[in-house]
């Protein structure tokens, strides 16, 4: 732990996770391996199971032993957690600066057995197995009231993850991450002018104009938006509203699978396999929930490097204190 | 020009900008010939000014000719511009969105005959002039009322930036970046509850406590912020109250120009000379002008790859119209 912290910008009101015992991590994100390391060595491959803490999901082939091989999904805890599960938040003030402790829970979804699975291959009932320990996991997480947002990201081929076997990061944050904050506002704003929702709106205009939509499966529809950050940025939307991605009914689990593959089957055939970001957006928890929030995922296929989490949920990890900062570059007089 | 649009996304309320034109240069950024070009070919540098458009603010030696050398700093048209000067908004709806078109300003400002000097080795006298360039241009375009804000960006070394010679960017929006309208709340809001700059407090605290200061010249405090995104973060902040950088007068203008080569000086020795980004964030103009903000000056070592513009000031910009997007996906079948 060693004095993991979230401080608070106080112009814009944003959290920033200060995590000095990532400084001597070799890159921004998790991992002990580099990539293309042989399935033997690799933490994520069945028969290495005692590699990585123990199982805190699973679906295993019956009559397969716990934290054994025989698994089709797995999460487990990170080894190296942006935020910790231990210990009270700890609120403080440094004059008019506030500080808690980074309390949170940092889980890895292991999403295949195989070291080498893309998403476009693998079978839709696997996709399917991942969607719904995504889905278990967040409405675990949400009994532990500390917790006000549950954020699933995938980086597949970023640079930053050095781990190449298939899987994705779960976050339970004590703060609501800026992108979600600012949809909420958006969300809110136009229900309190127009009293609907803002993405149901869109996927009406969508369906009718037909010229942004890359495909449809039963009920989610998958659509370039209309003001896209990024080239090929695509939205991937349950034409049903709903808040809570955990409420999400089995049929529309297995239509999102298929969505998501087909998806990725494109991107992968037009850009020639680029890496690509893939970020679950849901509703807050508890109180913090909000009934006209839409879910759904955002795909962006080559995102700016090392920005999965910062792009798609913004989230800050900074492993240099600012008083570490500071005195560092008091003394670098040249 | 070929139909470079602002199109609003209707969630965030945030401006993108679609353009397509920029999808058959090389890279996202500006220019036409590799860095580590010979001085020769370098169309900043002295005896080449015929290879940019005609200046449109310089600062050079008496006697010497408009568009020829003798020249100290040097503001040209973008040769790749991200916004377009010619025409009008020419606002429009389609069904519940929002575009415009790409209108503003875009120059480059050419800091220096020296094809290889960095800021930590100028002359003081010499970064006065960029930052006066900076400021002039910025009361001129002021002038255009479809303008509402200027920004100043400079990435030094920074892969996105294909030209080596020492240059920023000058951006006038018709909207007011997503980076500044932010920290605008934030300052409203401050005002509100406290009735005082959430800024001044800060300068106030961070002189008070001392841990998190770099360096201080005159007017000027350079500190590491309470919550940084990045390792070595910094702002550079004037210490008594502005809310127009325009505004600024001349000695303070030379602490400032003090403040920065120490900082960035520092930055060198510390960490090797690495990239870095430096961004100007100024209130808006005209009838958007707020007395409560406070401009500063942000600078980031190593910043996200090619992301100077998207992270200093949440201006995207996406060389794919998203109904091309959706047609190249559709079709993408494999």
């Amino acid at each position: 732990m060693r004095g993991s912290r979230l401080h608070k910008d106080p112009v814009t009101q944003r959290w920033v996770v200060i995590s000095p015992d990532r400084d001597e991590l070799p890159r921004p994100e998790l991992s002990m391996v580099p990539s293309g390391l042989p399935a033997e060595a690799c933490p994520f491959c069945p028969g290495n199971e005692g590699k990585t803490g123990p199982e805190i999901y699973v679906e295993r082939q019956p009559g397969s032993s716990k934290n054994g091989p025989g698994w089709w999904v797995r999460v487990v805890p990170d080894r190296h957690p942006i935020l910790h599960i231990e210990g009270g938040l700890e609120k403080s003030a440094e004059g008019m600066y506030d500080s808690m402790n980074a309390i949170g829970a940092h889980e890895i979804l292991i999403e295949t057995p195989a070291h080498d699975g893309h998403w476009a291959d693998l079978e839709v009932l696997q996709i399917e197995r991942v969607l719904r320990a995504c889905q278990q996991r967040n409405l675990d997480l949400r009994n532990d009231v500390r917790f006000r947002h549950v954020i699933w990201v995938k980086n597949q081929g970023v640079s930053a993850s050095l781990l190449h076997h298939p899987h994705s990061h779960i976050v339970a944050s004590p703060f609501i991450p800026r992108a979600i904050e600012e949809e909420l506002k958006g969300f809110g704003d136009h229900v309190r002018w127009k009293e609907r929702c803002v993405l149901c709106d869109m996927v009406r205009q969508e369906s009718a104009v037909g010229r942004r939509i890359v495909l449809r499966e039963g009920g989610i529809l998958v659509f370039e938006p209309f003001a896209p950050r990024f080239p090929y940025e695509s939205w991937i939307v349950p034409t049903e509203h709903g808040h809570d991605f955990g409420a999400t009914r089995a049929p529309v689990l297995r239509d999102l699978a298929r969505a998501i593959q087909g998806a990725l089957s494109r991107i992968r055939r037009l850009m020639k396999d680029p890496p690509y970001s893939l970020v679950l957006h849901s509703s807050p928890l508890g109180e913090f929930t909000r009934e006209e929030y839409h879910w759904h995922f955002e795909l962006v296929p080559r995102p700016p490097q090392a920005l999965g989490l910062e792009w798609g949920t913004g989230i800050y990890i900074n492993p240099i204190p600012p008083e570490v900062a500071a005195e560092r570059l008091r003394q670098a007089v040249e």
